[in-house]
């Protein structure tokens, strides 16, 4: 896979040793981040809002109600700017202003289109699932034809992106720092899964399903 | 603390039930969210860009290089989003169309100005280092001159905001449902400390601090 291409969009100015604009790159960190921060423009000025989301290949997809106003801008194809970002930890130099966060980020550009296509529109629902829950597609009832024309899916091809990863330890720090009674390090941060809580309703004899238990 | 105004900008349209326009709501979702994603508007379209940042009252600070274009743009004064979301859960429905995810969120709309007091500036990076580790403030050897000559401090005062919760079991099945061989609940999420990794060049005799230790 190549590249996006670096344009005065998505060039990363600050901090250049931390970008990356590989496909590999975007595509994991997009894959690694459970929601995503969709920015548009309102007449009022700057929209952002958080949702779940999918990946296929180059394209995003997000889904709602047909009776959403925010899906309705992007349905009718608009400029679109999606944010992924995982925190990793937080990096403690000995001064406050050398001091950082580990994490792994993607900003990617592309306009807005509504998904109509019955195949797309299937492809895009099963990997919203599989980004959220690898194996509940196959286990839970999928929509019924009354669901399905209550759903909207939007996609945005990214034509731009970037990525900014941190993930090592304290640095740039001046050796007079090195001598100050603080303590420096890395504090990892990360996502787990609690004890799952089973519905009140739950029919008995119906086990946690693997895929839930051992969700990472 | 009255709420906020609900306008045209910042009324839940959607799921109206986990709306809320209160301050103390909205300040505790944006207490609980380690980063946020700042939208602004350019030339070229909608940017949305993560950030760590702090809260004072109704002002949510960011800060930065003074190099940064992007925070050229919010020292300028532009009309921007704050949106910051906590994830807590995966809802499980039986069917696909009644799943969904138990979350905070906050979407706060107002204008950045560049903040250039000494005063205001040493509490707006106090908040940001308060925000991302209680603690570390006063241990940290805090920016000199030099230091803070090269950061710029960013300000928005949150003219308008709206915060969503969601914090409950499954919803909105119909009975036909309850009837299918499917698990449902809820899969909590949450984000937790790993074990603190002391920078190699750490002098000996310095433990852990108790805020690193005990951040939750």
């Amino acid at each position: 896979m190549s590249g996006y291409e670096v344009t005065s969009r998505n060039k990363v100015r600050r901090l250049e040793g931390r970008a990356h604009y590989d496909r590999e790159t975007v595509h994991a960190v997009l894959d690694a981040a459970l929601v995503c921060h969709v920015g548009i423009v309102r007449e009022e000025g700057p929209l952002v809002v958080p949702t779940i989301f999918g990946r296929i290949d180059d394209t995003v997809y997000f889904h709602g109600s047909v009776a959403s106003g925010n899906l309705r801008a992007m349905r009718a194809g608009t400029e679109v700017c999606v944010a992924a970002t995982v925190v990793d930890g937080i990096v403690l130099a000995r001064s406050l202003f050398n001091s950082s966060m580990n994490y792994q980020s993607v900003v990617a550009f592309g306009r807005s289109r509504q998904v109509s296509d019955p195949g797309e529109r299937e492809a895009a629902l099963k990997a919203i699932s599989d980004h959220v829950l690898p194996g509940r597609w196959e286990d839970a009832r999928r929509p019924d034809h009354t669901e399905d024309l209550q759903t909207a899916v939007v996609a945005v091809d990214i034509e731009q992106a970037s990525a900014k990863v941190r993930d090592w330890g304290v640095g740039d720090e001046p050796e007079e720092d090195l001598e100050l009674d603080v303590w420096a390090g890395v504090l990892p941060l990360r996502m787990v899964t609690g004890e799952p809580q089973p519905d009140p309703k739950l029919r008995p004899g119906i086990e946690v399903p693997g895929y839930v238990r051992d969700r990472e």
